[in-house]
């Protein structure tokens, strides 16, 4: 059996955190020390370190980084005013993900209930954000196992963005199950939609999957229909930046038109994400917040101006695709059917 | 009334003939001076000229400055062999638009039966191509007007690629409908496609729907479905580049899968162009031969290679809808409803 190796994308050495700038994929793999949350913050809303999970722990991180610097000797409270302050400015770098909070919240109450001294909660922190990352490796082994047997018998898959290694600690989401199925022998080919405008497919997607030996072939994503009516594919499968209670599921823009393409062709359309990405507190899509990016990356191509100077451009950074058309979603607890309700309240109880 | 002026995208100014280069719109307006059919070949396979429509008026021109060379005192038979060749040769140019060899073969059959000598055969050639230029800018008139009667009461459409002013002489196919409208003082706002690879909706579409006064909006070709579902576009009206006797209809990459999303949001599909895009020849889609391009067009943006260098890309330059998602064909003979079999002949008759 072949092992995938994963993208190294937010780790710590012991000594200081680092992340792979994903702004310069593929073609260049500089890997960047951070020094400060502020350098965090910029990171993730600059989208050098991008994808749900990977944010989490890059906000966990950060999180430490916000503190790191506070003398040992400080009382107590006045580092966990930092330490809450930190949150709240790390949690705003970008609104969609909820990731991104869960994890800052979950690093955060960790720390806080350690210990008394500002050295404690400084270790903690620290302590959290390790043990975040390790759990959400393991978290994306399992989405992999349970998602590959969905799997079983494609010589074609369609995948939307990079919801792969990049995208997370470990092998992905909707990559996962492609790396496990890959590593179990079965010969799968991904057809990539390039993922405008930032191109997280042809950058990204594609990138990581040769370079772990998996064929992959990039389309562009008007091209996603014909490669459907064709039968290149015989299913599709995303990431996700948001599950809501109900099932609807916010991802990278254009999902929801995939979603509709495969239910036109008749193709499974699966959805794969950790379960910290489901926010029961968000009743439905229609309570997403949906983070509206600026004009240029749509007019700028390879940095130069490919539309009139000025013109008007709609630019949301991800859609809502609703439970109607979601096959089922792959977590690292098991795969859930529609109805969604009970099945997303059950893997977060 | 204000009236649109049309961008001058083939013409003859009594001495030389000319074109618009659109691959450097919008940053450039660069007019070529075409002096033999190689230059026009190349200019229609680089797609200098494009737009059906356009390229078989290029073409036509082509034809003549194949033979405007040869002495007068060429025997007939020897020249006629010249537009022979070069008829071929020039059909050659592109392979998916009806209306290159359409028009190749109008303009050869008129200049063929006219005179006996060769001086006659090469102002006969000449004069074809200028009549075919006035017959197709009236042509788009009458698109126009049949089809701005069924944007009446919307606020906004949706196209793909551009079937505009500058992929005709004239007014357009697909915003030819949009500008009457805007002539007859209905505030549209137009969504336009981008439409990778080639960005021809960002480029150009945008460009002349800026220049006309039409209001328009920039999306990427991911963004269609979600400015559908929020209501933003009452129909989607594209171009085409070859209509099958059945009503199917291949046009540029991407405008099967809008079909696809407009069907989905209950939005009217609708389809324009001048029965010279009608092929009845073709009896469905499955017969129409499909250009396949480079990889260099996806794997590129603004001359910057932004995937894996080398990696598989799957890039056929149009697709085919099938005539079950067509809503309306608009042509200048009028609007032609289902079944299509029967109403194509009418209008080919």
């Amino acid at each position: 059996m072949n092992t995938i190796t994963p993208v190294d994308t937010v780790s710590f050495d012991g000594r200081e955190v680092s992340l792979l700038d994903q702004t310069l994929l593929p073609g260049q793999q500089v890997r960047l020390i951070i020094e400060d949350a502020a350098q965090m913050h910029e990171a993730i809303g600059m989208l050098r370190v991008r994808g749900a999970p990977a944010i989490g722990v890059a906000a966990a991180f950060g999180l430490w980084l916000g503190v790191r610097g506070l003398s040992d000797d400080l009382p107590r409270p006045e580092a966990e005013a930092k330490v809450e302050e930190t949150r709240t400015y790390l949690a705003g770098a970008r609104p969609t993900a909820v990731n991104l909070s869960w994890a800052l919240d979950r690093c955060a109450a960790q720390a806080l209930a350690t210990g008394s001294s500002t050295a404690q909660l400084k270790q903690a922190l620290l302590d959290a954000a390790i043990q975040l990352r390790t759990d959400e490796e393991a978290t994306t082994r399992l989405i992999g196992e349970h998602g590959a047997d969905l799997l079983t018998g494609l010589s074609g898959v369609l995948t939307h963005c990079n919801a792969g290694s990049a995208a997370t600690v470990g092998l992905g989401t909707a990559l996962a199950p492609i790396y496990v199925a890959s590593e179990r022998g079965q010969a799968l080919r991904v057809f990539a939609d390039e993922t405008r405008p930032l191109l997280q497919g042809a950058r990204i997607t594609a990138w990581e999957l040769r370079e772990a030996g998996v064929p992959v072939t990039v389309i562009t994503d008007s091209m996603a229909a014909v490669v459907m009516r064709q039968g290149l594919v015989g299913a599709v499968i995303v990431g996700c930046d948001r599950v809501a209670a109900n099932g609807d599921v916010a991802n990278k823009i254009g999902t929801y038109g995939v979603a509709l393409l495969a239910r036109a062709h008749g193709l499974p359309f699966y959805v794969a994400g950790p379960t910290s990405t489901i926010d029961l507190g968000t009743p439905d899509g229609d309570h997403i917040e949906i983070e509206q990016r600026g004009a240029h990356e749509v007019t700028h191509h390879g940095g130069v101006l490919m539309a009139p100077d000025g013109v008007d451009v709609f630019n949301p950074a991800f859609d809502v695709t609703p439970a109607e058309y979601v096959t089922a979603i792959i977590t690292e607890k098991g795969i859930i059917y529609p109805p969604y309700g009970p099945g997303l309240q059950a893997v977060k109880a």
